[in-house]
């Protein structure tokens, strides 16, 4: 039943073979890498005028725009930065590989905690979004979110990528030009709008506050928000060797592209949200109020809220492209557990999948699929990778002093400077508002990390068969002695069956009866007697009626008194009932037995096997 | 832990030879067995009350005293047969031991299903009505009653039956008979003020309704409530080796004070509530309103209502000194699970308690601790066994033919007849009330109880070693060969105890690796070569990355080639990690071979145990 369902969802087992490494096109590298990156503009100017609005009498909201300046020139400095990585690592690898390589082993740790919460988040923010999206346009949905968000995780992107997906599929690319095509129309009917028709009650005034303290750290804040629009753009880079040769130019060609787009739609967006004044609505994110505004209730509107939704999944998708890799990469260093290294059936990493999911699910439901306090947690994961990416690359030039090094660390540099500014910011102005859950995140996964390492090395130390023993060749092996016990209740079948195996495998057998009662006793020595199969009985009274703890004693005092390389074998002569719930009706003293003796190191226990027929 | 808190609340195990058989005296007798009937005044004439009183403008009310006139007839017959059968069986026994004997099997088994059921309900009904009795006098407590059952039940109850307590211990007489007092002096000043006193507006004409069938329903009903007062006077007759000699006379003695006793309070009592017009009030029993309308609220009230909750507690107690000895009577003939029928550690029937005091819970908890409710079912299984422990008299006594014995064959004729009757009265007028629960669960434990006995029948055939194994004596066995498979993944210390424990247990050893990747393969070969433990192994390719799959094929290709006499044993080299979490750092795939090897019937799976140190 499991086995057909599961074929049913995830297909049949692929051969090593069908690993398959495809190269893309640059407008297809585009749409795939960039899903995250230019989705982002959903939420992203939201979360600028969420902060701004904040302050009472709205005195903040005149402040989007400058702030949104502010994020269009540290995206320049991310690209620019970003784009020698790219040149830099031609066989990919992201901030984790790249600071094992320049840093050392904390600053990768750092970075892998940190971009292990940057993609979990990713996949819980996107299908958050996704959902809000598509429940602004269709009101009914509302207050069903977080089952909405749950089935989407599990029912579509979980199973889509326990199956694995080509990368290259269409099904990727259309949702992402689609989305870019709805965009551009809209920015740009609403701007001619905003030019043509009547302006708009201007509330000047407001962006004309006295600019104090306070103030300033609003601004800070709103900046801090912004900054979850620019999550994704290192994609491009981390996936180099998926490009057509020359590799790393079309990869950073693309980067650049990636990045006018981003910056057109997003000054675009906030342009638009300021010029038609859109607040806060519960339950209806601000691209719906701004699409409702310049289209009205039309196909069009309709068309902008269904493609946001896709791109938004499209974008929690990547995540599913990231993590697992990662997972991957980090576990084949021993820092995380083995089995996250491994390709199931499907050639997928599927430990991952499954991680990833059940952590982006829990998200959801903690947050109850909140997208504006989930984004709190977002930025400064993403930061702080960047931070430890450009560093890395700084020390990378210093090192290879190739030609022009000193611009490329320079420019390195001036990233590493920005975004462990941003970082800094993002700390003070959101520390209360989630920051604080991924600064202590980070130290406890490092913890893991180098828990999971230390005890990884331990083992190998412990199983690792001295040199000697390859030396020498021809392996001995000292001789000893072998007990072997057999607990009997009555005589039986099963007890005959026990018997014979014991003979097969030792010639020293014991056979042991527990006496609770003398009557059976005596019945059971009689029996024995005339069945007689060569072994002695020892007869154990137990007044106390108890059964285990006599014929423990009795196992401990040959442990006593057995050799270093002699073994003592326990063989319980049990049956398997039919049905399971016959078991209830039979007493479980084998089972007991087994699992008492199970910890011992020097007791081997067995059991053969006989299964009742009715 | 475990251990210290069960030494604490249990105490220590016992020997054999602890197992006491006393005799006890008519007037403890008389306390000890009589505690479940005579607590039944408590809650009896309150239920006929309730019955009546539901019927629109309480015309019924006024029948009251002619079903309690009813009632103590039919307590007449039921204790004057079972006098008989006190006499009959002098090593006592109950209805499921007295309807073998004489019945047969199937009333033997409807015996003990409505016995069962009865017990259980004692349990129940006692403590919940000993609860309402606490309750009504300290309000406070009302709402927590299901709280307080649960907790009597399995902090008192099944913890002191745990330990295990002398029946004869005073801490059972005493309650009994200070109840019996308090009682007695209620019924005397309350019948002494209701001639006194100047008689309360008497609502005569409420009893001169027309008898028409409706109301005959009503009294009916009313009567079968009034049979719950009844329970618990089996007791006696179930016990006679405990009185002292002569047992039969001295327990039919006992029986005759008992229902005298019984017939005076009841009688008593439903005056009273009658005189006083005692109607329901939630909360507040009959009992308590009755004392509180005589006594006031002195020192007298509170008395009784402490009394009244002792001596209910101690009747929830009688179930468990019934059910646990009835459980391992039935599971001795093989109807229910063998390990009912065995004495724990403490000379208890564990076991049984434990189901006793689980069963009871359950039934207080989906009640919500409702007397009334509970009681519905109640009578009805009761006067099942009854009829039933009669009818075996009859059988008795014409298969006997002693002197006499159509005059005794006649009065358990009388008994069975007029307890059948009852059935009947109850069934029909409490079907809808909750008899149809327990005369659905009596065919569904009959059920139960042949499909057990049918197991063990099927088990006992299946284990039998022939007969002739026992006469040729000197056992023999066929000689067969041995194959040891261990799994190998790697070279090393594991590999290495476990090779050498499958050199100890036979000469026929083939070593397996299973290749998922042709690299790690190559590097295991070699090192297999060099260490040279004089073993080939064998290596199978898996190009899907399956590791069990393959592995299993191998092993079953081998149990097919196997002879009848062969045995197979799979050597799993797994290793035991210090701590428990470590166990998830490391995959499964020993614990999943052994877990589907354990099913299969040529196979021997074991395990040489490694416990590493860090």
């Amino acid at each position: 039943m499991m086995r057909v369902l599961r074929r049913l969802l995830i297909g049949k087992p692929l051969h090593n073979r069908e690993l398959a490494h495809e190269k893309l096109p640059k407008w297809k590298a585009l749409s795939i890498f960039s899903s995250d990156a230019l989705s982002s503009v959903a939420y992203g100017p939201e979360q600028i005028m969420l902060a701004l609005v904040a302050v009472p009498s709205l005195v903040a909201y005149g402040f989007m725009g400058p702030v949104a300046i502010g994020i269009l020139s540290l995206l320049a400095i991310v690209v620019l930065s970003y784009v020698q990585v790219a040149k830099a690592n031609p066989e990919g690898g992201g901030a984790y590989t790249v600071a094992k390589k320049n840093l050392g082993k904390m600053p990768a740790l750092v970075a892998a905690g940190s971009v292990f919460a940057d993609y979990v988040l990713t996949a819980a923010v996107s299908v958050s979004a996704g959902t809000a999206a598509i429940v602004s346009a269709f009101p009914a949905l509302a207050g069903r979110e977080v089952t909405i968000d749950v089935l989407v995780l599990f029912a579509i992107l979980m199973l889509i990528n326990l199956r694995g997906v080509r990368e290259s599929s269409n099904a990727f690319v259309i949702p992402t030009y689609a989305f870019l095509f709805g965009i551009i129309i809209l920015i740009v009917i609403g701007i001619w709008k905003s030019v043509t028709a009547p302006y708009l009650l201007p509330p000047e005034s407001l962006a004309r506050q006295q600019l104090d303290w306070a103030m300033l750290f609003v601004i800070l804040r709103a900046f801090a928000n912004g900054c979850s629009s620019m999550t994704g753009v290192e994609a491009i880079a981390d996936s180099v060797p998926m490009f057509r040769k020359p590799e790393a130019r079309n990869a950073a060609i693309t980067t650049y592209w990636m990045a006018g787009i981003l910056g057109f739609m997003f000054l675009g967006i906030t342009y638009l949200v300021m010029h038609y004044h859109i607040l806060p609505i519960a339950e209806v994110t601000a691209m719906s109020q701004l699409a409702e505004e310049i289209f009205g209730r039309s196909a069009a509107y309709y068309y902008i809220q269904i493609t946001t939704m896709l791109v938004l999944y499209l974008a929690g998708n990547t995540a599913y492209n990231g993590l697992p890799v990662l997972l991957s990469i980090v576990a084949k260093d021993g820092y995380m557990p083995r089995y996250l290294a491994t390709r199931g059936e499907r050639l997928t990493f599927s430990n991952g999948i499954i991680l990833l999911t059940v952590a982006a699910a829990l998200l959801i439901i903690v947050f109850q699929g909140n997208t504006e306090h989930l984004i709190s947690l977002y930025a400064i994961g993403v930061f702080i990778s960047f931070t430890i990416a450009q560093s890395s690359m700084v020390v990378h030039w210093n090192r290879e002093r190739g030609k022009g090094w000193q611009v490329r660390a320079l420019l390195n540099g001036i990233g590493a400077t920005t975004t462990g500014l941003v970082v800094l910011i993002i700390t003070i102005t959101k520390f209360l508002y989630g920051a604080w859950i991924i600064l202590l995140f980070i130290p406890i996964m490092i913890y893991i990390f180098t828990a999971i390492r230390g005890h990884y090395n331990s083992i190998a130390d412990q199983l690792h068969l001295p040199e000697e023993c390859y030396e020498k060749g021809a392996a001995t092996f000292p001789e000893g002695k072998h007990i072997v016990i057999v607990p009997v209740s009555t005589t039986t079948r099963v007890v005959y069956e026990t018997i014979k195996y014991a003979k097969m495998i030792g010639d020293n057998i014991l056979a042991v009866h527990v006496s609770n009662n003398e009557e059976t006793t005596k019945k059971v020595v009689e029996k024995w007697k005339l069945w007689d199969p060569g072994i002695e009985l020892i007869v154990i009274r137990s007044p106390y009626r108890l059964l285990m703890r006599p014929l423990l004693h009795f196992i401990e005092k040959k442990e006593r008194e057995k050799g270093p390389d002699d073994y003592i074998t326990v063989i319980i002569p049990e049956f398997e009932t039919r049905k399971s719930w016959h078991r209830i009706l039979h007493n479980q003293t084998g089972w007991f037995l087994r699992n008492t003796l199970i910890w011992r190191e020097n007791v081997i226990v067995t059991t053969v096997p006989y299964h009742l027929k009715e």
